[in-house]
Parts: C-alpha cells; sequence; structure tokens
C-alpha cells in the first residue's frame, strides 16, 4: 500500500484522513493548527512539521485546503510539498478551487517529474465521514488508476472527467447547478406563499413532475421548517461561484444568472446570514417580499 | 354520470375530451374551428355553435384554451359559457391563465349560483393522450369533490391546493422552477463546454447529486443530441413567464431570474426559435460563448 502525505485536516479533511487510516494506510498528517495533528496522531498517523514534511517520503500527497491561495501557498510556498516530492510522488488536491489554479500549479510541478490531479468532493462533512464523497477527478489517465483505489477509500464515486482543471470545472458546474436549483424554488415558493396558496401544497403537487430535483427534497422540507443549519454554509458557495465567475470571465461564457444569485448570498452575508445553510437563500426573497415561507 | 360541455379542442383539449369519451361521458364540444369538432363528433361527441351552446344542459363545463383572453371572451363574451349556464353547473377551466383573470371570472359567475375551479394541468401533449397529467386545482373543495372523479379521468395526480386561483399560482411556480433548472443546466454545460470539460461526462459524474434533478434527466440528454423538438414550445414557457410576472407584480414579489430567463427566450423568439423546445434555452447561451454543448 502506498504511503501516503495528507496536508489539510479541516472539517473536510480530517474525517477524509481518518477513513485512510482505517483502510491500512501509512499517513503522516500536516495542518497550520497542532489540534487536528494530534487528534490524528491519536488514530495512528505520523505528525509532520510542514507540508514538504508531510511529503517527504510519501508515494502520494493530499491537499485538502479551503480555496486557491491556501493549496498555492501549501504545494508551492516556503515549506511546500514542492520542497519535499521526489520524481514519481503523485500529488492530488482535493480542495475545491479555481481549475486556473490546478492548471498552474501542475504546471510548476510537471518539470519536477511530479504528476497532479485535481479531484475535488461533493457531499459535505457526512459523505467525507461516512465516504460516500462524489469525487471528480482531472489529470492524467494514468494518474488517475495510481491513485483510484485511494480515492475509493473515501467516496461513493469516483470519475475522471478529463485533464488537470476538469475536475474543479466539473465541481463549478454542479454548484452553478445547486445554487440556481435553489434560486428557482425560493422564487417560485415565495410567490406562491404571497398568493396565499400554501408552499407544502405546491411542493406535494408539482415534486413529482418536470419541476422535481434533488435540491427540492432536501431544501424545501428546511425552508418549510425555517430551519437553515447547514449542511453547506452560503460563504462556502460565495467562494464556489467566485470561482465560477473567475473561470466564465477568463473562457468568454457569460454566466448572468450564477452572478446574480452570488450577488444574492452576498447580500445575505451583509446581512450576517453567511454561515447558514445555501437553502437560506431563500431569505432574501422572503426579505424582498416581506413575507416567510413556512409550514 | 354527469353530462359535461367541452370547450377549446387544441392540441391539449383534444385528447383530454376524447379521453372522457372513451370513459363514457356524454360530451357536447365546441371549438373556434370545425375541424377537431368534426373529429370528435366522429368519436362519439356531440357538437356546439358556441361556448354557451355547449355549456346549455351541462352540469360541468371544461374549458381548455391558451391565454387569459382567450378564457375570458370564452366563458364571459358573447355566446360565451355565462350565457349557457344554469345555477348548480360547474365551470372547469384546466387553462394555464393568470390566477387573477381565474378569480376575475370566478367572481363573474357566482352571483348566477355557478361555482368554478382552476385546474391547469402539466405534462403536454403525450400525457394529455395518455390521461396522465398532472392537474392542480384551485376553488371550493366541495366543488372539487364534485367533478375529481371527471379530471381523474384525463390525469394520473389530481390535487386540490388551495381557493380560486391558486391552481395557477401551482402552474405558474412550476414552470418559473422548470424554466430556472433549464437555465442553470444551460449556464453550467456551456461553461464546461468552453472549458473543454466533456459536457457528458459532468452530466455523468454530477446527477446522482445534489445538482441532479427531472429537468438534467430529461433534456439534458437532448441538449448533448442537439435535438430541440418540442415537448413543450419556447412560445408556451414565454406565456408562462409573462402570467408570473404579471402576477408576481401584482403581488409586490420580485422574480428577477425569471425576469432574465423569461428575456432569454424572447431573444430566441426573436431569433425564430420559438418552436422549439424549452431546452432550446441552452442556444442562448450557446450564441454568447460562441461554443455548442454536444455529444
Amino acid at each position: 500500500m502506498k504511503k501516503i502525505g495528507f496536508v489539510g485536516l479541516g472539517i473536510m479533511g480530517k474525517p477524509m484522513a481518518k477513513n485512510l487510516l482505517k483502510a491500512g494506510y501509512e499517513v503522516t498528517v500536516y495542518d497550520i493548527r497542532p489540534e487536528p495533528i494530534a487528534e490524528l496522531v491519536a488514530a495512528g498517523a505520523k505528525a509532520a512539521k510542514s507540508p514538504g514534511d508531510a511529503a517527504a517520503g510519501a508515494e502520494v500527497v493530499i491537499t485538502m485546503l479551503p480555496n486557491s491561495p491556501h493549496v498555492k501557498e501549501a504545494i508551492l510556498g516556503k515549506g511546500g510539498v514542492i520542497e519535499g516530492v521526489k520524481p514519481g510522488t503523485i500529488v492530488v488536491d482535493m480542495s475545491s478551487i479555481a481549475p486556473s489554479a490546478s492548471q498552474e500549479i501542475s504546471a510548476r510541478l510537471e518539470p519536477k517529474g511530479v504528476p497532479m490531479l485535481d479531484a475535488p468532493v461533493s457531499g459535505g462533512e457526512p459523505k467525507a465521514v461516512d465516504a460516500t464523497l462524489a469525487i471528480m477527478v482531472g489529470g492524467p489517465e494514468e494518474t488517475f488508476k495510481e491513485v483510484k483505489d485511494i480515492l475509493s477509500v473515501m467516496g461513493a464515486s469516483v470519475t475522471h472527467v478529463g485533464a488537470i482543471g476538469s475536475g474543479n470545472v466539473t465541481k463549478l458546474a454542479n454548484q452553478i447547478i445547486v445554487a440556481l436549483n435553489i434560486a428557482a424554488v425560493s422564487e417560485a415558493l415565495v410567490l406562491a406563499t404571497k398568493a396565499g396558496v400554501s408552499p407544502e401544497r405546491v411542493f406535494e403537487a408539482i415534486k413529482g413532475g418536470l419541476a422535481g430535483s434533488t435540491v427540492m427534497n432536501a431544501k424545501v422540507p428546511m425552508i418549510l421548517a425555517g430551519n437553515f443549519k447547514p449542511g453547506f454554509r452560503i460563504e462556502l458557495h460565495i467562494k464556489d461561484l467566485m470561482n465560477a465567475m473567475d473561470t466564465a470571465h477568463e473562457l468568454g461564457v457569460p454566466i448572468p444568472l450564477s452572478a446574480q444569485v452570488l450577488e444574492m448570498m452576498q447580500a445575505l452575508k451583509t446581512d450576517g446570514k453567511a454561515s447558514n445553510d445555501h437553502s437560506g437563500l431563500v431569505q432574501f426573497y422572503e426579505g424582498l417580499a416581506r413575507i416567510q415561507v413556512r409550514r
């Protein structure tokens, strides 16, 4: 079994690294905070003093960090992964970042004989714990094959979607659709509620038809209950939509509806709601219409 | 079994009236065109000379027409249903119209002792033929109970959602969500395609997760095939979104994303694409980004 270096032990990274330990892998971990390192060491991991230290001796280095700048710093910065790797080490960044950042980092690793995959996940903390994440992977097919077993330890589905950056493009497509589907349900239910129709009856009447969606089934019960406990926080969806905007601008693809939902989420952030579940987007509409969608 | 008057034998009304005949109801039909009347008479219906004539002697009068003005004219105009009804006749308008129009018409019928339901459908021509429409009904509960058997002849699901107008509010909520879910898929897939990622692989990677929807499963294969044969025509979705806008303005509920999708559909209409399936919304984005989403 391959030796693994794991950098980033946050809400997602910690349970993912634990699942690798449970599967029997030798894992060397690093985080900027000492607490999660200690927790992982208690679970059988070795502690590293830097990302580069976690990479030294590892055959596969996994990074799981908040956004593009953190990944660039951890891989390319002082004491970074790039200082510990040797030719043949595989770097798998599982963070959700800008596709262009994945490509930049890969271009810096390639001359060192270090192939890279971008492998962002969807599913959130519960699926990280249960090892049922959906993992979308970009990068060379042969590199993908070498680490597929390792990724399968953390996810229920592991899909190779294309060249480096493609994993994050797929993740952005996913996040655009989820954001707009939440907005769709919000716009419709606030209108129906203000028209005096029970939003619950509307939900029951339409969920089996063409308007049905996983977002509708997962989020409308939360909206009807006024329960915006995350789940997936608005501030994280803002990050993803910012990366989608940057990518769209680089490519010359207008994404006007995503831009508008991003602004709605920004307005909620200003209103102190950044830590609510993204289904709390309905509160933007509720505020405008002076009504609440409730059971 | 109740005697039925049926007004409006278009793409939807014709198969719906035929299903009532097949179920053994006595049906008297009217349309502004003689051809569908002759076709229904051949199938066992009686011919009427006007909407009022179709209503005379009927216990239940069903109207199935394109939009609010047509329904107002057929029910309240010269030779209209209102001239043929007697106290106790039930009027069921199954057209998709503005909720306020349903309320206005009902208010005119009520003093005559004629209760009314608004009962728009979703599912399109195939489900009208198969009698598997989803029917959303607004109006008095006791009136709903009296005609539920008749509606069940035409639909797979018949849901009472509230007072008069509620059926059309629910239909508008449905159409808002469908329009925005199509836009969501379009915005995401055009971005992914321009980024060089196979839209088919993106679809496969994300359809099982939170981004999944009935729209995605039904429409993405059409988009990947470049097949925009309706289905549900863009010009009809424009009508529904116009009614949604009018309703939203009356109620004071901003629906900014619906407004934007309406404009996208209007742009496609200007471009000669009004008769395409509404999944052809992707062509708006394809035009902006100078790329096509294809398998």
